[in-house]
């Protein structure tokens, strides 16, 4: 299987797929493209109608879109196991998940993920609420299954909220204190400091993804 | 099953969960709430953290969001067959529909469903590029399964472009030969029918959906 994904220090779509290989320890060629060139148009419009990225290629099965990518890697390669067992747990896990890749608009235009940056932004009233959105679900989660991941065992849900908990870091946003005990397990685990260490040694600047001032 | 839906002439995310219980022949007890109302927001916070339409009660299991609910009911009650069976056909249906599910801003916000009315709208670029890249979609598909649904049998890919038809129709938006033939076989089932017939004894106006000009 090839995966391809943009730039690691701002592509977040493309982690919420590389997740799931990582977490998992399941084996994936990864090949990386520069956000917004030509290159990066050229290569994927020649294998998805979209041209963006993230872009699973397995044989011949095309998959673009994270959450399609998640679901498929999910059902083919480890037994449905990244989606909770128990009815009523899953389609919860598959609301949050859906709310995230179809929501949280002005999160995701305010507070860009920026892996190496440190920012203060002004946020609007839209982007609070979907910070606190974000902090009671979370919240909510952690009350439930205290000191794990948001439904226990590892799943899709929390491979959608990992550049959430990166953006948060980046912007300084303060939590209460169950959903700051997700974000802090999120940023230990060993799959994101491995996303974390690859984006460091990337040097370009995607001034779209640029937003705030520098704090130390 | 209790599925909350919005006003049946204007909610396209409410028409992409209710269609798979009409299409499938499951019972499901419906309850309409006025979009934007007081009691819509009270009733629908009583039993959700996001307060939108689609929701879904099943006893003890709450799903909002139309995706979410269409995965869950077509697991628990459907025995999966709502996405093609092969892996590489379903790893593309899941990405036709999150397409959906994430995308297509200018098209949902220039072209709001309506259904009952026939109107003209100035569209900008990117409408018109979501229009081209559906129009593509479609065509491929009809290409591959002729006369049939988007996959063959009928899916939830289907479900999520079930509003799209309609909205077609509302703006008076030309296809290419076989997307439109598509449009026509939506158009024309009987679930797409039966609502249309709920939704023309509505009378309420909700101005943030309405707009263009009327024609006639
Ligand atoms: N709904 C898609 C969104 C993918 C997406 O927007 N990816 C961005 C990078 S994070 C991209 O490829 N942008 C390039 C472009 O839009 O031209 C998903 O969930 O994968
Ligand atoms: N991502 C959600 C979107 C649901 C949605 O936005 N529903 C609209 C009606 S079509 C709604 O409830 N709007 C009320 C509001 O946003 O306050 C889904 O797929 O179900």
């Amino acid at each position: 299987m090839k995966l391809y994904i943009g730039n690691q220090n701002y592509s977040s779509w493309s982690l919420r797929a590389w997740v799931i290989f990582a977490q998992n320890n399941l084996d994936v060629e990864v090949e990386k493209l520069t956000l917004f060139t030509p290159e990066f148009y050229q290569t994927l419009s020649e294998i998805t109608p979209t041209a963006k990225v993230p872009t699973l290629v397995d044989s011949n099965v095309t998959t673009w879109d994270s959450l399609a990518i998640l679901e498929y890697v999910n059902e083919q390669y480890l037994d449905g196991r990244c989606w909770p067992e128990s009815p009523s747990e899953r389609a919860k896990a598959r609301a949050l998940a859906s709310e995230m890749h179809s929501g949280f608009m002005a999160l995701r235009n305010e507070l860009p993920m920026n892996c190496r940056a440190r920012r203060h932004v002004e946020l609007s009233e839209s982007a609070l609420a979907d910070i606190q959105r974000i902090d009671a679900m979370w919240s909510e989660q952690m009350h439930l299954f205290p000191e794990q991941w948001l439904f226990g065992e590892w799943s899709i849900a929390d491979a959608m909220y990992a550049p959430v908990a990166l953006r948060f870091r980046t912007y300084g946003i303060k939590l209460s204190e169950p959903a700051q005990r997700y974000q802090e397990k999120v940023l230990s685990s060993a799959a994101i400091l491995r996303w974390l260490a690859e984006a460091s040694s990337e040097s370009d600047i995607v001034s779209e993804d640029e937003a705030g001032v520098d704090v130390d």
